[in-house]
């Protein structure tokens, strides 16, 4: 990219340059879910058409994109920006866990949707959570897991395998 | 590695094409779920310590290994090899479901496992076998589609995230 750039497109490098420039003096989190916003609160948080009853929680701006581009869900988010890892001393605080507890607080929320990566950390802190939501007297619920779309069992690891049947459900 | 076996081992080439001779002529398919063995009744179907309760439908000899491998399943199995495709002229009578029919109406099976595989093809097959084994008052149940385990949601396919969504299970 660079060969190019240099070669074929110093004008093109130019607004690479100008447009980093910008978002690192623009871009921070919002104040309310942690997303990488130009606003102090982001477009999400602040949009009227959002079923603010439903709170999702992930683990990186990244992942809240990624369920934004498939358009399966319609309510808040809340980013973590990590999970915990007390060995690298990643603990609730890191977190921004009262962050979360002061907008559960609001009394608004319904349903805490926990979509935190199905490694072990993310298992974990969505465990966490789940705990302290409940307390709360709020509904958490984790994301399905199990075989994806277009899987065929052949080629499935063994651990997927046992949550799929684990979790298997009447049709 | 027809080479290496020529050059460096042919009494390992005559073992291996002895092997297959063998198969060949011994291994045909069990007369109760069409998996492949050297019996008329596999050694899963007469075994007398698994589960004759559940019966968990598959698509291939192969996938019944897998499930197999990861000792998640206590059943028996039923084969289709298979799986419905109406444009290839696979319909039910090819995948023997009057066999199955059968095995069904014997009355000792109270659950049936759909673990076709989550292609359209399976998904068709799983649907059409849920409303045969309803009709006669068993359970059907499906394998959880979602997330893979270590799957991370930033790479996670649109249609596996709609269903991990719309599958998510309370805490």
């Amino acid at each position: 990219m660079t060969y190019f750039l240099l070669e074929r497109d110093r004008e093109g490098a130019r607004d690479i340059s100008v447009a980093i420039t910008e978002a690192i003096e623009k871009v921070g989190h919002c104040q309310q879910c942690n997303n990488l916003t130009e606003y102090d609160i982001c477009e999400i948080c602040s949009s009227k058409s959002r079923d603010s009853k439903k709170l999702c929680i992930v683990e990186t701006p990244a992942e809240l994109q990624s369920i934004e581009q498939a358009s399966i869900f319609r309510g808040l988010y809340f980013v973590l920006m990590g999970h915990l890892s007390p060995l690298d001393g990643i603990g609730p605080e890191e977190l921004g866990i009262d962050k979360l507890e002061a907008l559960l607080d609001n009394g608004e929320v319904d349903e805490v949707v926990l979509a935190t990566n199905l490694t072990v950390e993310g298992e974990a802190t969505a465990h966490y959570i789940s705990e302290l939501v409940r307390k709360k007297g709020i509904l958490a619920t984790r994301i399905a897991h199990g075989v994806p779309v277009g899987g065929e069992l052949e080629y499935i690891d063994r651990n997927t395998l046992t949550e799929a049947f684990t979790g298997r459900r009447q049709m």
